[in-house]
């Protein structure tokens, strides 16, 4: 737990350190993945409120309510407590934390409920407020070797789970929802927390890239997206197979022969000083060429961290350089719509020679029954 | 679907009356159960805006990535869509959408990122912000019948989970977290689509209302606290229930006893008329007549409905007077630091002749080994 605390401890300073920089007076966390980042807390998001309050010198104020005062077990050395009971109001808290500064700038958590900040707006009136993400990706973008191997310990339960469910399921006459809930099972198997159902999208719904799982039957003929991942110790895994049920078409087969080459041709520009939005056009070039650009509607990726989705984007326009210890996902697809739709989704580190996929689980086209 | 669109313009409609009564402009739905309740839509609250925007007359308006486009399907009558490309600021179209009125009052989901009021505030910044929930709930926090029935069958799902927990499960030697997988497997099994791993809180940490579960290994002599739920057709479960393992001793089954009275006391309080904090005291006079006031250390218990926590609570200071058909939770307990939690928790709708309970899982002193 040291350690830990240590770790926090860094974490914070150097958070305090851009904040000086940039002229933030505090940074106001709330449950996610910001408040697991800086007080290795992983709390609901209730209508409690629950703030890690970080001046930009000095100790940090931890907002809680009374009977919640457990969540800084053992940490209670890193914080200021300040405990509210049911019935009173919080905010009030918060407004006397902030008020011997004029006129602050406060950075709010991007995943804060809204409702508290407009509780803030009018208990702060003289405050400027703004997304702290623009603090907080210079700290999280790059992740540490230790950061690494949660990734890489997380993606390999999500692989396992991939190869024992192509091995032995059959999709023909499953409901969306039933196959995705016998993969779930086996992520579980495998050692992943399950947090959410994932996409399983077929035949036609597999050409919306974000379908929702829902109770149509699957069917020879359907391509079909699986899109899952689980968290290990708060790190994200995220891939995405699809297969076909039955023999595919050739039109088929060359659509996923193009996504497949995408996603392999995107790797070697997972590398320090490449722009975000270089590494997304190298993908989308080869889509391109195939003649099935129109079909690549979304970008090539996201950051992937304590979130499964974070700072920074693979995407037109993001002139971002990429460094070392960045992880994002490589996932090119082809969306033909009413017909079918392909998505091959893998996690990269970004090394000096080139991107390490941490995913390995097979990605040829897999025909099932 | 007709019928469903039926509902849906039905709610969009009274909440436009609503907004006209106060004075609101515009109302900002962000994917959460208000989308789930204007527009069937139960959408991930990502990075990606995601926007139904209902004016207080004439036709709500949906901001949406392009490619998530299919997330109004079989709805694009209900509303005008507005679609944005990757590389493209979401933001700029809400800015005009809303530009017809000057100085609007905009109400905001409470659940939207606060990363997206923060862009708000930028970009309209002669809007005036509050909580949408303050209109939101007069539509919400009276449930129709065909609501309460689908809370009535996640109930009894979650019912049926811990009646065969209860009588399969072996407790000392596992950890929390196999603890409450176990559970968890048996919640998919009667139906309820799992979405969090819930609360198991054994021995000392029982005594922490909202501990989160972890790897302490059950032990003969803990008190061992299960609060879980789930979700069906998107309403949800919310159940609790307190076991010991091994024998307990006379003062944990007095206050196992004191709990289970002051759940029961509550119940025909549960009427229309009664003061939200009117159904709180009832319970907790119970508690405090018994000596351990102390430690019953929050509300009575919430709205339950789409969300597991919704308005109103039941809490000291809340004079709103309960209606037929409200649904709440009735969660008394005693915690009593560093040895012993117990919370008993039942689901319970507003009936004219007082509350009806719709969970009916066993809850006399069960012990396990």
């Amino acid at each position: 737990m040291a350690d830990q605390l240590d770790v926090l401890r860094q974490r914070i300073a150097r958070a305090q350190g851009v904040m000086r920089e940039r002229g933030v007076d505090f940074l106001f966390v709330a449950p996610s993945s910001d408040l697991v980042y800086f007080f290795d807390l992983d709390a609901h998001a209730s209508e409690r409120l629950l703030l890690l309050i970080i001046p930009k010198e000095g100790k940090p104020q931890l907002v809680v309510a009374a009977f919640e005062r457990p969540h800084a077990a053992g940490k209670e050395e890193l914080v200021e407590l300040h405990t509210w009971q049911e019935h009173e109001r919080p905010i009030e808290l918060v407004r006397q934390i902030v008020a011997d500064v004029t006129s602050p700038t406060i950075g709010v958590s991007d995943q804060m409920r809204a409702g508290f900040l407009v509780g803030m707006l009018e208990s702060i009136p003289d405050a400027a407020f703004l997304n702290a993400t623009g603090i907080i990706r210079e700290l999280r973008m790059v992740k540490d070797e230790d950061e690494i191997d949660k990734l890489k310990r997380a993606a390999a339960m999500a692989d396992a789970a991939w190869e024992e469910f192509v091995a032995t399921a059959r999709l023909a006459g499953k409901t969306e929802r039933q196959a995705a809930t016998e993969l779930a099972g086996l992520r579980a198997k495998h050692g992943l927390e399950v947090t959410s159902l994932g996409i399983c999208a077929s035949g036609p719904n597999s050409a919306a890239p974000h379908h929702r799982t829902g109770e149509r039957v699957i069917q020879p003929g359907d391509s079909v997206v699986f899109d899952y991942g689980g968290k290990y110790q708060h790190y994200t895994a995220d891939i995405t197979r699809t297969v076909h049920v039955g023999e595919p078409s050739e039109e088929y087969r060359r659509a996923y022969e193009t996504v497949l080459r995408a996603n392999e041709t995107a790797v070697p520009w997972y590398r320090p000083g490449v722009e975000c939005q270089a590494v997304d056009q190298a993908a989308r070039q080869v889509i391109e060429d195939a003649g099935f650009g129109a079909y690549f509607s979304h970008r090539l990726g996201h950051g992937l961290g304590l979130d499964g989705h974070e700072e920074p984007y693979l995407v037109k326009g993001n002139t971002l350089p990429l460094r070392a210890g960045m992880v994002f996902s490589d996932e090119p697809g082809i969306y033909i719509p009413g017909r079918f739709g392909i998505r091959i989704e893998d996690s990269v580190v970004v090394r000096e020679g080139g991107g390490e996929k941490i995913n390995h689980a097979r990605r040829d086209l897999v025909v099932m029954e």
